[in-house]
């Protein structure tokens, strides 16, 4: 028997990266994979690791060129880490490199784009829930899956403090969430599509402008704005999963990472719920 | 022992209505639960079904509501059923309706929008794939799942017919797709993110203007105009599978429907390749 | 520009086959991708269809076929398949067929495997939720995602009708579900591994050696059970939704497909909840 | 308006605990949500953080717990959980805690289990896929999803080091993968399914004898003993992803984790694949 033919690589290696540019920033957001051929026989038939370059350094190359290269095309940085690998390592006879972009769009607050909040391209789902019974009905209308994120704004410090605490404070760290929330009708609205989507919008429009010293803060913010701006809603629930966006450490690689290179994660998250109410709703009266 | 609580009903119920007025169309997409609660102990605790409702007839009951009386706005239609529920079955104490709203937007041509032609809201995603030897550099860029439909201007005739052909032919259908594509770069363009964005508007205007006599056909009508929108590409290859939206049959219901509210499928669904290349490429240069 | 290269078919063919040897079944389904290549240019090119074999004729073939001849190993299926479409059609060059199982294993009770009871080889979920105030403490265990079927032993009659009403009585049917369920422990048992797993067994017993007249009387069934196999659980809360398997209709193709093959789908499915409860336990102690 | 409700914690805080008895290991895998309600309204609605345990905290103390607690069955360590938020913080009301089990069943080689070899509990899929021209047949079975690990007998050391080389080589670690292979038939076998199922337990085998150097020479060990198992198969192909599980380090709260707490990341993922063949085969025959 013999070895046929092999390759290997590292997959879904995740970037964000905040592109600035005097106060108006761009998200761009790339999950990449890399695959080596070359002369690495000897590890699958003799155990002889060698020439491997390790699957972790190729995720450390890949940041530290998305650090110093990545900008608005994804082309000329991935062509540029192409030639790096061949360039770099003579083990290496062929390089294949995959991206897929997350694209985030900037949100428009009253008809202007605002400089540092974004949506992630399009998945928000539009959702009722109505329960009635012989003598009551529940209207509830709702969204799930607005993906949002701050990429200025937002910090998170003064929290409790013990010996199961190291996060470090910051006030300045990217916020972002996938929004699904839920908003109680006691009134019929002339037009339930025009009165959601105001709904909507005041939410948007309160996590842009909300100075954000938490999740829980601008949860509340959001909740606040949605009931002031439909008087037909009596209550409103959001749910905001933290989707941590962690700074990659490059100071192995003499780079000084300033908030600007991020490693977006699925898990775990931050689970902020809240429920806000017009005072004379009363508390029983909950779902 | 005793049965505690009980409550059952009909999930993932799935509806797509083409809204018309003159002649221009929404696409209105819901996924509806139902969820009875009432009387139905002797089911549990006896085998006595006489007082349930099959789950099959409530999705007959959403289906016809959604064709006489589904609207811009979820709300009305969903409060209507809810009513609906309680008046016709005396044993039924309290529904429950919950929906989720597949979004499409209309899609925008040379800056008009097209009275028949949506994308589902958002999940295109843009992709790249560079492969580079020692003395080779290939460069690919594309998009996967960009979600589109034309809800007029589509047929397919005149196909082989044999002992395994049962599918009807027709002049008009809704034809639905999930777009992946991917275009070679034979020069370098002076901006990658505008040529892309002017390759993926190229494709949906043919999708738009093209009178579709198959999948087959609109596919390579987008692959030419992609090809003539970008001189910088050399082939591009485009991936089609077709969603299909069978026909909801109501004549059990005495109402004719008549391309009006359809079934959105995932499985199985028809799956059209093709690879538009200029002529001078030399076939054996393929990937 | 030229058509470079093209192919099609279709993907996602489902078909569940229940093979009868004496009174022993066997469960096997497969999701079958279908893709020629051939002399289809003229489809793509010129709107000619003349020569396109239907994408749904080839789920019709598939199902005539796994009718006729799928058995326990999928590859003489499956290269059967590749022959025919080669003989059947001059203007098909080449065939590619890729199947999928799903694997049903047998299901063991009391150390005895059931004739005619499976579950999806294995992606049940051991769950845990505990909620604990200043005074309280709640423990519930469950699972998640246990799917099962029953190739005999299920019917369906004796329901409601009304015009809304299509569904056909049936005192033979498939019945398929995933199994979520719930218990909340009254009192700590010796352990917890034992005797959760004392519980899965006794519902997985009930649903072997229940005559089903519906979901809900076998939901009723195994709540009791598992209550009687456990002292330790005061109430559980079971979930099942159906999920249909439909029979094939072949009677197109000259063939009476008497509960032989059918279609798994995964919507619109029947959802059946119900909790079952010690006679003792007060109601308003619900979860 | 007022604050109506509010709770919030942390989701999907996953571990991985090798726990060992003598020679022997279990590998327990637990996803944990935990969520607070109590003093918490000043964070929402006067960004006061002062009562706020970071979520980021609550994920610590489950790394901790874990370490010290966790055994095979997960109620008694929730239960301890949930006791020490109420405890350990006066701001707390109520804690709700929910997991998800990840079920690692033990690897039975030749009849035997093996101590340090484990099989998520289920998810292969086994697959085929046939290609036929008119003068050519191509059969490939094959399996999808099987995932594996082995608890020791795994290094990785001696590879290729340079500035961008941050991983620390190590002579025990987890190897976890998700296994998809195929092989092509030269000869008809007499059963296609014991065959398969002969390679399979051949390549498991090799997994679990192998000390293991790198996931390419594991690879490879498992090609050769598939083709030595069974002579109609002419070459089989692998793809082995390297679901990395991370040490956590604990160090920060004064333990030592010495390869006993793991965390289980989907991303990025290490890619190896590689085909080996029989000598005689032609390179030029490859699929």
């Amino acid at each position: 028997m013999k070895l046929h033919s092999n390759r290997y690589g590292k997959a879904k290696i995740r970037v964000l990266k905040k592109l600035r540019k005097n106060d108006t920033d761009t998200v761009k957001e790339l999950e990449v994979k890399v695959i080596l051929e070359g002369a690495f026989d000897p590890a699958y038939t003799a155990g002889n690791n060698r020439e491997i370059i390790a699957t972790d350094s190729m995720k450390n190359t890949v940041n530290v060129f998305a650090y110093e290269k990545l900008d608005l095309a994804t082309e000329p940085f991935v062509v540029d880490l192409t030639a790096h690998f061949l360039d770099k390592y003579p083990q290496v006879n062929s390089v294949e490199i995959e991206t897929e972009e997350r694209v985030w769009e900037r949100i428009t607050v009253n008809g202007s784009p605002s400089p540092t909040n974004f949506s992630a391209a399009g998945k928000m789902i539009p959702t009722t829930h109505v329960t009635r019974s012989r003598n009551h009905v529940e209207i509830n209308s709702g969204i799930r899956g607005l993906v949002i994120l701050k990429s200025a704004g937002s910090g998170f410090a003064d929290f409790h403090r013990d010996e199961f605490t190291t996060l470090p404070e910051t006030d300045d760290r990217l916020l972002a969430t996938s929004l699904t929330s839920q908003w109680r009708y006691g009134a019929k609205p002339t037009d339930y599509g025009k009165t959601n989507a105001r709904i909507v919008d005041a939410m948007l429009s309160a996590f842009c402008f909300n100075e954000s010293p938490s999740v829980q803060s601008t949860l509340y913010e959001m909740g606040k704005v949605a009931l002031a701006a439909c008087s037909e809603i009596e209550r409103i629930s959001l749910t905001m999963p933290n989707l941590h966006c962690l700074l990659i450490d490059l100071s192995a690689f003499q780079r000084q990472n300033q908030n600007i290179l991020f490693l977006p994660t699925d898990a775990p998250q931050g689970w902020i719920e809240g429920t806000v109410a017009r005072d004379e709703i009363a508390d029983g009266n909950s779902k």
